[in-house]
C-alpha cells in the first residue's frame, strides 16, 4: 500500500508537529484550529482539513477499519479545540516517530562535521550511528563522537549498524555516486543537501534540504514592492 | 505595502522558478500547469491559481494598473501552456531575483565554513561578501575564500559592503545574540540554520532553514503502514 498523505500535506504535519509539541512544553492543554493554523503559517481550513488524514489514518491502522469516534480526541470539541498531548501523540505516530531511526552522514567535510555536532540528535528518535567518507585521512573508526568507516565497508556497516537514513553532505558533483552506492548499501532513505537533484528506486526515498529555497523566499520578502503607486492603483483593477 | 504573496505561495513560486530554469536550460519553449504542477509536486490547479498572483503583481506593478492581457505570456495559452522563458523572467522579478544580494555568514563554525565553499554563490544573485565571528582565532580579514570579521564590527561593515543578509550559522545557543547584533547593525534579512526560532522586527525578515523538518517527511515515507489490512478495510470506512 502506498503512503497516503500527500508530501505537501506531510510537510505541514510537520510544522503542526513542532507547534505541538512546544505548546505541551509549556503545559498548554488545548489548541484551536485558528491558532494551530496562525502558528504553522496556514489558515485554520487547512489545519482542519489536513488533520482529516489523521483521523482516517487513525481508524484504518489501529482499529483495524473500526470507528473510534468516542475518543476521537484528535479531531477537537468545537471551542475548546484539539487536546494537544493526544494529537501530539498521534502525529508522531502517523510521521513514524514514535519507533528510532538509524542515521549515518555520508560525507564527512565541514557540512557533515556541523552535523555530527548538532543536539538534535542526542534528544530524538534520529540516533547518529556513523559517518562515512571516501578520504582516507577522514576515516577515524574509533573516533569516540561519531565512529567514520570508509565508503568501501557501508554495505557492511547499514547491515550491522541496521542503517535506515544516509545524510548526503558530500560535495555535488560526488553526490550521484555516493547516493548509488547508499542504494547498493540498502539504506532506504536519503535525506540531500547536496546542491544535485537524486533519485533513487522504491521503496528507498529522498527528501532535499534546500537552503537556496530559503535564501529566494527571504528575498522576496526583502525586495521593495515594484512601484510605489501599486497600493493606489489596486482598487481600480 | 506589505507584501501580498502568502509565505506559503511564495514557497511555491520558488519551486515553479527551479522546474522552469531546468526547462529553459533544456530548450524548452512552453510548459502546461499540468506538467509544472508534477514536476513542483502540486496539483495542475494550484499552479494555475498560483500564477494568478505572478499577473496581478506584473500588472500592478510594471504595468501601473493597466491591464497587458494582449502580451499575457505569463498566464499560457491553452493547450500549448506558458512561455517557459517569459514566465521565469517574471517569476525570478517577482521574487526579487533580478537585483543582486549582499550576503554574510554570522557564525564560521562547520557549516559556516560549509556554506563558504557552497558554489552556488558564485554563479547567483546571492553575492557573499565576508563572514564574521566571535572568536578572534576564527577572524581572517585577508581571507581570499572569504574575509571574516569580529561581531563588533558587524556595523561598520553592513553599511559599507551594503548587506542585505546574514546567515545565521551559531550554534542553538548563541542564535539569540548573534540575531540582536544583525539587527543592531541594520541586516535586514536573516536566514536561520540555528535549530532556535529567531524574531526581527519589520521591515526585517527571518526565513528558516529546517533539516530536521527533512528528516520527520523521510520518516513519515520510510515507516511501513500501520497495518497489512489496512487497505481491505478503507472500503468499508
Amino acid at each position: 500500500m502506498a503512503k497516503q498523505i500527500p508530501s505537501v500535506t506531510v510537510s505541514r504535519l510537520v510544522a503542526y508537529l513542532r507547534v505541538l509539541t512546544a505548546l505541551e512544553e509549556k503545559g498548554v492543554d488545548y489548541v484551536t484550529s485558528e491558532e494551530l493554523g496562525a502558528a504553522a503559517r496556514v489558515s485554520a481550513h487547512q489545519v482542519r482539513k489536513d488533520l482529516v488524514h489523521v483521523r482516517e489514518n487513525q481508524r484504518q491502522g489501529r482499529n483495524g477499519g473500526a470507528s473510534d469516534r468516542g475518543h476521537d480526541h484528535a479531531s477537537g470539541t468545537r471551542g475548546r479545540g484539539y487536546t494537544v498531548p493526544i494529537l501530539r501523540r498521534e502525529l508522531s505516530s502517523i510521521l513514524g516517530l514514535t519507533r528510532p531511526w538509524n542515521v549515518a552522514i555520508v560525507g564527512m567535510g565541514h557540512l557533515g562535521k556541523a552535523i555530527a555536532r548538532y543536539p538534535y540528535f542526542e534528544s530524538s528518535n534520529f540516533a547518529l550511528r556513523c559517518g562515512f567518507d571516501v578520504d582516507p585521512r577522514k576515516v577515524d573508526p574509533t573516533n569516540e563522537l561519531l565512529p567514520v568507516y570508509p565508503m568501501a565497508e557501508m554495505p557492511e556497516r547499514a547491515r550491522q549498524l541496521e542503517l535506515d537514513i544516509a545524510l548526503l553532505t558530500v560535495p555535488g558533483e560526488a553526490a550521484e555516486d555516493a547516493a548509488r552506492a547508499i542504494e547498493r548499501a540498502k539504506i532506504p532513505g536519503i535525506l540531500n543537501f547536496a546542491p544535485t537533484a537524486i533519485a533513487v528506486a522504491p521503496p528507498g526515498h529522498v527528501e532535499s534540504v534546500d537552503f537556496v529555497a530559503g535564501l529566494k523566499r527571504l528575498a522576496y520578502y526583502l525586495n521593495p514592492e515594484p512601484a510605489a503607486e501599486a497600493e493606489a492603483l489596486t482598487a481600480d483593477d
